[in-house]
């Protein structure tokens, strides 16, 4: 069956950098179904990277292999990681981007170190095609993420600010906003599970800004057009929408921005 | 032989949408051949969704599924479809997206109702994932289009408004722009051959806004560069092109725009 | 083995042009690996496609087949060419989009006449769908180049000025402005290496406008944030890149800018 791999990147689909990728893997394993997550990360956010990742990997099935590359430090003394996770496997820079993967105690993490994986000459500037496609490939073909070089004790993270709870509320963030100006939080199923066990999602209430919304639904469509709604997106996250339209547009609303939930007075 | 699944939407190429789609169509059908449209269709324009599949599916071999996802109602009480029709398979919500695989006479239009075809726990705000592209994997595996669910009897729509003919003259308008600026419109080849039976193109004259083009051609190298062509387009439809530039920055003609054929003065 | 068909065009990913062409390939060679190296090339920019073509066809196995279609005078007398060079296929217009190809002293150039490899019935207006698609199938199937038509003696090349050495200077030009903002110039490693045997990189000095640069490094993290570097990059020519930024962005460097290259002063 033709191995699934995954591409994330912030190569951008104008230059000819994506598509050499998918040649290099495509030589050493011919029938790989490489789907392309996003190569519209802006240039070195390795914050957009993780979450991509983080939202997208938990849909592919078993075996997957996901190869990511945002890598302002390419050429540098960083390390190059293989990592066996959640059943599945990644490939990128030492930089925080597979933090996601890096979360599962279980992970096995190693240095690619190996030169007989690579393509050769290795560039010191497009590791993407010499050093990552590669070894992508060759996960894909089934070669196993020890045979890649030596075991990493501690790979680079990302810096986290997890939700905290204070006076009865959940305080989180916005974390990435779509294309439709949804904007997604940092709270996920199981926070709002832990803070308020019990709880339904009507009798629970958004603060956001200077605004609040009544309840958490599951759809878009349950509030009348132009309605601010908080509702439990696809991922199992927050998302505060705009009924038909961006909320990111007409409320400002914006990575990083202040959210809490707390329970609605009756 | 590897089945063909288009894929369009309104979902962008920033976010990791059409990937976990991908995804899910590869998981169920490894060796699909997913063919992406469109992503760029602007968010909820249905109209714009229903005339990329009305231009694009006729290009495609018999078997073929497409799959189209511009789905504001979705979680709401809007069915989704799987249609059998034009010896190709359509699926999709309920809103009209799939005018143009209804518009044929004999097509067979069944609600998506099975659960066991579809991917579990359906969210309300992701059916792209969910329903639809579960349902598209299976009908490219052979799962019959009656298995999904209930025969429809009425699926929605488009609003359209048809050429017509007046004091000699066809009347249609603009309904497309594509990249290059050339307007595409309604006046279909056999709207033209019907009208003007017998006539040769270059007999015709196309009147749009105050100015007028005399003749009808077949190719955009016809004339000087700079110059305002009307010509019988790829997908079969009378396009208002500038030679070597883009009528619509130049002209202004935009989507909805009045247009008109008649005999030339000799 | 799935063969690879690489794909360039200026038709953008907006309207479904792209997918058609995947959609015909795939209906002769169900199992190509259909890889897109670039859509978004300005409308009608031969420089920019024969670049990305230049650039990116090393980095392909032999006997992939590169698929290019910048095609500002289909349906005019020019010629479509199906070409057998360096190992590997090209197909596309005879404008000078296929200049590396034609820089091969080996290439083997026929003309596109034969019907029966095309589609029926051949627009005038989408050769990339009627014709260049299908001749690229049935290379990647293993048909002969010779089998689509008589041998073109004398093929469109591109304008090219090559670099010029001039008191104890190379000079060249930007070529292209990657996605990063990196400017890359037409000074090879071969050039550099005749111009400068046996200097060593950090014995050169790079000027751009009213600024030079020390040395040639080989990766963008060999010096501060912000700073202005020299690389030799990935494809083996000559940049000019900000470390973590934008060369173009911030100096305004861009494509036909004069660049030179000499021995520096100790």
């Amino acid at each position: 069956m033709p191995p699934i791999v995954t591409f994330t990147s912030d190569f951008g689909l104008t230059d000819w950098f994506v598509g050499v990728v998918h040649g290099v893997i495509h030589e050493l394993c011919a029938d790989a179904q490489i789907v392309n997550l996003s190569h519209a990360i802006p240039p070195g956010n390795l914050d957009a990277g993780a979450f991509v990742l983080e939202a997208a990997a938990p849909d592919f099935p078993n075996g997957t292999v996901h190869l990511a590359v945002i890598d302002p430090g390419v050429g540098t003394e960083r390390l190059a990681l293989a990592v066996a996770a959640r059943h599945q496997f990644f490939v990128g820079p030492d930089n925080g981007l597979l933090d996601w993967a890096l979360s599962d105690r279980e992970c096995r993490v190693h240095a690619i170190t190996e030169e007989r994986w690579l393509r050769h000459p290795v560039s010191r500037t497009f590791h993407g095609r010499d050093v990552f496609a590669p070894v992508a490939a060759h996960l894909a073909l089934g070669v196993a993420v020890e045979s890649f070089g030596p075991r990493v004790p501690r790979a680079m993270r990302r810096p986290y600010a997890p939700p905290r709870q204070r006076d009865g509320r959940l305080e989180g963030r916005v974390v990435y906003v779509d294309r439709f100006g949804n904007a997604l939080t940092n709270l996920s199923i199981e926070w709002l599970g832990r803070a308020f066990a019990g709880v339904e999602g009507h009798d629970l209430r958004v603060d956001v800004f200077d605004r609040h919304i009544d309840g958490i639904g599951t759809s878009y469509g349950d509030a009348p057009i132009g309605a601010l709604v908080a509702v439990m997106g696809s991922s199992g996250r927050l998302e505060i929408a705009e009924v038909g339209g961006s909320a990111t547009h007409r409320f400002g609303i914006g990575v990083g921005d202040a959210i809490s939930v707390r329970r609605r007075e009756r």
